[in-house]
């Protein structure tokens, strides 16, 4: 089959590579129908996060069941499903308290499982999945989503969960005022999550037209171009003197987390989801003098799929407008170009 | 009168001071029945925090109200009142969040106002009190309390909140599993705070007997007194091969943040209300990657008052207990002393 490599610092590679069998009894194979390419992808890719051999990119992907290991329970073949960005196997206790990230038996995409067996990445034709009944949520009812589904489903398996984890940890309720920071496809879909908790003031930080009008599309009433302490002034004024009650930190940079410190109000609360790149830790005296709560980290979307797959399929959200190009698997590097260059909000690859 | 005050480190003198008079007409003047040293009033005692001149101090008192300016609304001449350990207005957006610590128009005790007013000090006889409707409770039927009602009237203007603060920062709740950092009279309060919102499994960690003592009267099921990542392997154990769902944090120094994360499952809460105090900042990197929330800081007892002010009165709590020692107004470097060398848990200063 054809799967996805990085080699190093910009160069992604599409390679033949051996078709993936069940290997455990826990395994499913799933043939990929959609993949995509993460943010986080783009730490590798930028030379951020060192790549010292090449290595089976991807952990975003959706497909459907081609064969199942005699222990697989919840799952049949021929069903189609959301694969998490985070293997899970369901049953240990961070598994059980929702906390799937931190699975105890967690397996790498693109790594290895506990056993030490190769996973394939998700950008790839097929893909064996370790702890596949913790892991993968079948879609009820379809077998061969639409274009438009495909994109929501794929939304599914991070970015819409992401989101939604920075807005439960910005603590978002009806009647709270809400900030996000970050106008990449994460942070879309905490406008989106913080829309469908409730919140019925939503101002949104961007400076790119097309995103910002995603953005208002997803529930934003206000988009803010400031930065910094400027933007902090800006959210102010627009909420008529007060900062905001809920903020979501959606980049994870210093520079974003200071601007979304800056935009709470005292006894608000920040959640906070993009990978911390360059942050050398949160102001402690500041959390305290302000009486900031914080919440977030790595999203366990596995936690949140089904109320959100739910919400999809009655139509309610459409996260899949993230999406706003659709490519071939062989055009993997061009995908990578486009969203390191933020030609694109986040590049579908449509397979098979 | 006399009235209590910091002159540098271990220098704290009892001396003669001018009768607080109304200044402003939303002043009510407070003839001090009891006031107590704080854990926080030890930095300066100890020369951490600098004290470039003599000034007044103290934070938490408790008497009965003997003069009202005109504007005040919900007191009256009479009233045995608690005062938090934050001045507060009550109507600012701040505080109308519930969040007084950061009112727009706070007045610092032994400190000013915010016009600039001298503001008396907590650990005197008297205490002008600016911002009296935002500030002062009154405790319903109670005119002269006895010492045990007044050592639980006292705990609530700052460490049972402030115990509270840290539990309700920490999402105690039913069923949870709760770790205490901290056995000073706040840590101990946190043991009482969650107890009474439901936690049946609260480990205290402590080495001093009765501390230990206390905190199994407040609540504590298991007591440990190992440190930093010892207590970790220790709370697991305790906790059948998992860490602790909450923690509370009691004490600010870096290490005994570090223990707290350290016990902190994964997508557990931290609650911190220790006052931070040679801490570089949170690792970020460790609440993203074990999904733990934080929140806390200076407590707004004002807010909580009038609830645990209920348990008080009901005899649901007795956070009295805390006060081990009772001195004299005049005894106050001697109180300061038996702080600092841990002799007393909490001295109350019982005045007239």
């Amino acid at each position: 089959m054809r799967a996805t490599l990085i080699h190093g610092p910009r160069d992604i590679r599409v390679e033949d590579c051996p078709d993936p069998v069940l290997l455990t009894d826990t395994d499913a194979i799933v043939k990929v129908a959609a993949a995509c390419v993460c943010g986080s992808d783009l730490w590798p890719y930028r030379g951020i996060n060192p790549t010292p051999e090449p290595r089976r990119i991807g952990h975003e992907f959706i497909g459907t069941v081609t064969a199942l290991g005699s222990k697989v329970a919840t799952l049949k073949v021929g069903d189609f499903v959301v694969a998490p960005w985070a293997n899970s196997c369901g049953t240990c206790p961070p598994c059980r308290n929702g906390v799937q990230v931190a699975c105890e038996h967690r397996a790498a995409w693109g790594g290895n499982d506990e056993n030490g067996l190769p996973v394939d990445g998700g950008q790839g034709e097929a893909v064996r999945v370790p702890n596949a009944d913790g892991t993968l949520v079948p879609v009820p009812g379809v077998s061969e989503p639409d274009e438009s589904l495909s994109k929501s489903l794929l939304a599914l398996s991070d970015v819409m969960g992401t989101g939604h984890h920075a807005a439960l940890g910005a603590r978002v309720a009806p009647g709270r005022s809400v900030v996000v920071v970050g106008d990449g496809a994460v942070g879309l879909c905490g406008v989106l999550a913080a829309k469908r908790l409730g919140a019925t003031r939503i101002i949104a930080m961007s400076r790119h037209a097309d995103r910002a009008a995603l953005a208002r599309e997803f529930g934003a009433t206000d988009v803010v171009s400031e930065r910094g302490a400027e933007a902090a002034v800006k959210v102010r004024e627009l909420l008529g003197g007060v900062l905001a009650d809920s903020v979501l930190e959606c980049v994870g940079t210093a520079e974003a987390m200071d601007q979304a410190l800056r935009c709470t109000r005292p006894g608000g609360s920040l959640g906070f989801v993009g990978v911390p790149h360059g942050q050398d830790g949160l102001p402690i005296s500041v959390l305290f003098s302000k009486n900031i709560s914080v919440a977030g980290g790595a999203a366990s979307t596995r936690a949140y799929l089904p109320e959100l797959l739910e919400d999809v399929l009655a139509g309610l959200i459409n996260p899949g407008l993230v999406f706003d190009t659709v490519m071939g698997l062989e055009q993997a590097p061009e995908a990578y170009r486009a969203m390191d260059e933020r030609n694109s909000i986040k590049v579908m690859l449509k397979l098979g």
